[in-house]
């Protein structure tokens, strides 16, 4: 694999820097799928990245985060914008499932107004048959639409599983989207969202009881930030305390507002927080390349048959796994030195 | 690392398979920590493994999982149980935060009832923190249970993300659980969790539309099994069509049922299907296993700086990652000759 100019992907990866967006979407197909192709054009673009700001959106489920992206999406086009219009794209982490074939996309057909846009590109990508690898796809796909021009990515997961968060959690900046309804602040708790959170959005503004919620919530992120001394003992930081602004997505109030806030960061000098969100990419990355070097190894040669036999001992409760592995591990390293 | 009597860990072990009960809770703190020790615990107990039946109960925020679970832990428990009473285990994967700390798990405080019978054994599992390995974690804690003696182990995971569904799939039997309020099945086919499933339950039964629920649920699933076209392309097996089966947690109908369903399953001769997920538990296991160790050899010795030198260029977009990958690797290679 060499990333000479007479190579198919580096054309690919040319195309779609040059603006030819069905080439950039078959390029995250090639990345996504971890193709030699792939791999090759992201080798290509990935030092050309490093511009976009990345920011992930989460949420339990009817917090009304589609609906908030897609409000983000139409300020950061509208032509009177204080920053100006400017390219956008839309990484949107989803279940999919075989039975459904990934037919119910409700919450994406309100994007649909930004079909004719060639500046918005929205991109699904399947939370599952990553092998735990779905933060590494996401960064992946994120660096390709990041050399491919797009200042402005928006990283949406659905749902709220460890996954899910720690992709929202390796963004420059991460939203936590919180409806109004009591329980909800609870919920986000439950499921250590708001620790991930740069900002709280609570949405639905419109409902009764947002301003409370959003009152109670600035309370208790206050406390919990002075009082962690589960962090303190651990040499952990304390944990930021996000800010809490409102939204509706409906009426489209505090969306400016909000992309505003995010602007502000962007142009911030990269502080040492973000330099370490950097980091948590590169790691994920490279961990994931690595496992997935050493999976490629394990089912090539003569080691492959040697890990199924391995496996089904393992299965059978005739060997434990520690062993196992030891065995395949030295197994690799006489394959190598043979 | 040596399995030999006079180590202190076989000790532990021998004492958690004895009955005791602090014993076997300081050992599964040491196996989820991926400590020497547990390690060592894990070598000697895994052969002795292999003979619960793993259960794993998953659904969406509300549905009522831990309550459900408690019942069939009440009814598993019964003097006048069909199959007598029997020891029964609980894994909870619980999100953990280290806001929280933990504190908010008003959902387990139901399973206090079972406070003072030493066959109920209750394990808490953070679902954050094990590096994408939680499948791992999860399958070694039930080892080390069904080796102490425990005949049934109840995986609950809370949340619908990946990972979770992950966990409650490599059981041998996993329940889905549903609460028959409208739009709950189609967030179950959203997630991703009906082809997970061997039993569909629609819980809280007692409530109103509970019957209209599970028969839309039938056929649903009944259409889903014929139509999927998907996975017959793919050449994947067309998916099981699972039971559906209605229980009330609260009055407790339906759970003597379901429990006696889980037995005959568990009587069953192990089937392929079974065999299946043996195969996948000790895939989990094994690459978590090859992971940590590539991770240790990356974090020790001279590699130790050469990898943190190769974080920061990626981080810094100087370096792609596929690159960095390939020199860390060549470096361990050096290494391992020198």
């Amino acid at each position: 694999m060499t990333d000479s100019p007479s190579g198919v992907s580096p054309t690919l990866a040319e195309r779609a820097r040059s603006g030819d967006r069905r080439a950039l979407a078959r390029l995250l197909t090639e990345v996504e799928n971890r193709t030699s192709k792939g791999e090759e054009a992201l080798r290509a673009l990935y030092p050309l990245a490093g511009h976009a700001h990345l920011v992930g959106i989460t949420g339990a489920p009817g917090s009304g985060k589609s609906t908030l992206v897609a409000g983000l999406v139409s300020e950061a086009r509208r032509h009177d914008a204080p920053a100006g219009p400017r390219p956008v794209a839309v990484i949107a982490v989803d279940p999919s499932s075989p039975i459904t074939g990934g037919a119910i996309l409700g919450d994406r057909v309100r994007m649909q107004i930004h079909a004719g846009d060639r500046d918005v590109f929205i991109r699904s990508m399947a939370s599952r048959g990553h092998g735990g690898g779905l933060a590494m796809a996401t960064v992946a796909a994120a660096a390709v639409l990041d050399a491919s021009g797009f200042p402005l990515i928006l990283i949406e997961t659905v749902g709220t599983g460890q996954s899910e968060v720690e992709v929202a959690a390796i963004a420059d900046t991460t939203i936590v989207v919180q409806a109004p309804e009591m329980g909800d602040e609870v919920q986000a708790i439950k499921a250590g969202l708001l620790e991930v959170a740069d900002i709280v959005v609570v949405n639905k503004a419109d409902r009764p009881g947002a301003d409370r919620a959003a009152a109670q919530l600035r309370a208790m992120l206050t406390v919990g930030a002075q009082h962690d001394h589960a962090a303190v003992a651990a040499g952990r930081p304390r944990p930021k305390r996000p800010d809490v602004m409102l939204t509706s997505a409906l009426t489209g109030a505090g969306v400016p507002e909000l992309l505003a806030a995010l602007d502000r960061r962007a142009s911030r000098t990269r502080s040492s927080e973000t330099d370490g969100t950097a980091l948590k990419r590169a790691e994920a990355q490279l961990s994931g390349i690595l496992a997935q070097r050493l999976a490629e190894r394990l089912r090539s040669g003569d080691v492959a048959e040697r890990r199924e036999a391995t496996l089904r001992a393992v299965a059978a409760h005739q060997l434990d796994p520690y062993t196992a592995a030891d065995e395949l591990l030295a197994a690799l390293t006489d394959f190598d030195r043979a």
